[in-house]
């Protein structure tokens, strides 16, 4: 990976490990719980998918900055922050769009080079990008809102895509990432802009 | 695997999926919530069971028919069913039913072929028919049906054991998955017809 | 592994298994659930360890004794305990603590052996201790109480780092066994004695 690619990772960690220690403080945890909030949300995805592929031990067990990065934010926001407010606002999203774009294009190029199929890597990619915010929401007790109907994962499925597409279609490395971040970025600030979900599936509720 | 069983193991994947997809839709999550549940459902136990193995990639990452499967039930539950109740009617649960055996005979015995004891094997089985659906259900924010009193996990315990013992008897291949498949159908068709359930462990809820 | 470690180590894995029995039983799960939750909470840690080490088959494949000690307990428990407060009592609180002690060294022990770094060591250790508890609240639809304030995890810490810092120092495994589980054992115990927690971090709950 080369080195550009290698520190807007470590920025995505700190972004998603955030959002992780937000949810954390909401929840009134201890210093403990905050990590622990902080990590799964920002290395949670990754973990999942590299021990899918095979690929142990896991990214962060022989590059250990990945730790020390989640380690410094999880302090930064027990220090700092005491109004989350400014965190949700629009250069927070924005980030946390980043991430989600970024991450997506890492997964499936990781899932590629252990010989998957396209369709398999643009699934790793997508767990990459979302499956740290369900373990998340699963460790506070709420139903992982990717999955309710914000469009998060839509945009990860979309960059997820175009990357394998324009790999298919010979583009190289660097411009295929640039692409499918710029469209899963589209989306997802979209989203945010115009505040726009995905119509539910619903079933007639009295059914068992 | 032979063609038979491969295409019951397909057929059992559609029906685990279906269940997963209603799930969503009874909390009317998002197309790709539905899709997300559909998928842990069906895939969740075997996923579990190869990364404890350490049979990895995963099954469904070297064959993806068990995506495509996935992906087309999925979509097929949220454009054609409206009544649930239809799904959850007797056909569905003795569809149900034939792919929990099947799911614990395929377990166990890629567990035995990877060396196992007879017991592990029988776990694996289990964890092939049953860990699927807890997930679905913490991922609803339910307590897993499963730990509390349906005569589930029961009659694929038995398709297990049934199943190791069998083999252990110098029964060969086929004639094991069918007894072993027999006996868990037995049992799960008497519990959904005479409503059966396990006591339940009692302790004084004062007790902390 | 000596075999006084390894018959701890068993003992350890009772302790833990009674407490995922119990916490069944609270809910009325059926056998099959007391069962369950006795096993992630007693080797759900050490499976997640050893996944993501790429430690395949995980540890209680190759050595069964894990799992019958886990099902003679949760039998035992069933068939015994009517009164819980018995076994949440003082006796039960110190076995408990020195399994996790336990837990955590033979945990950062396994990550050292796989030639991790020492902080992933101390991060292997602690979850080895503390995950399969995490996974019991999960499946009984809880905020995992270590996230939230009792001084669990940082004992667990503790011991992780006195371990690794022993070993730095060249003082031999075994002693370096002991001054770690000392150092995990009195502070999880001071905790316990006197109550202790760590201060929660708090967000102004009206920020979303």
């Amino acid at each position: 990976m080369n080195e550009f690619v290698y520190f807007a990772d470590l920025f995505g960690t700190a972004v998603f490990a955030i959002s992780g220690a937000l949810a954390a403080g909401r929840l009134r945890m201890d210093p403990f719980g905050v990590t622990v909030l902080a990590a799964v949300t920002a290395i949670g995805g990754g973990t999942i998918r590299d021990t899918i592929l095979g690929a142990t031990p896991v990214f962060w067990i022989t590059d250990t900055n990945y730790i020390w990065v989640i380690l410094i934010t999880a302090v930064a926001v027990m220090a700092l922050v005491r109004c989350p407010r400014r965190l949700s606002g629009t250069w927070f999203q924005l980030a946390d769009a980043f991430g989600l774009a970024l991450f997506t294009v890492i997964g499936a190029q990781k899932a590629l080079s252990f010989g998957t199929s396209p369709m398999i890597a643009v699934m790793m990619g997508v767990m990459t990008g979302v499956v740290g915010g369900m373990i998340r929401d699963v460790l506070c007790r709420e139903i992982p809102l990717v999955l309710r109907k914000e469009i998060y994962a839509t945009a990860s499925i979309v960059g997820g895509i175009l990357y394998t597409i324009s790999l298919a279609l010979q583009i190289s490395q660097v411009p295929a990432m640039l692409i499918a971040m710029a469209g899963a970025l589209i989306i997802r600030v979209a989203a945010i802009y115009w505040s726009l979900s995905l119509p539910a599936f619903e079933l007639n509720s009295q059914s068992k």
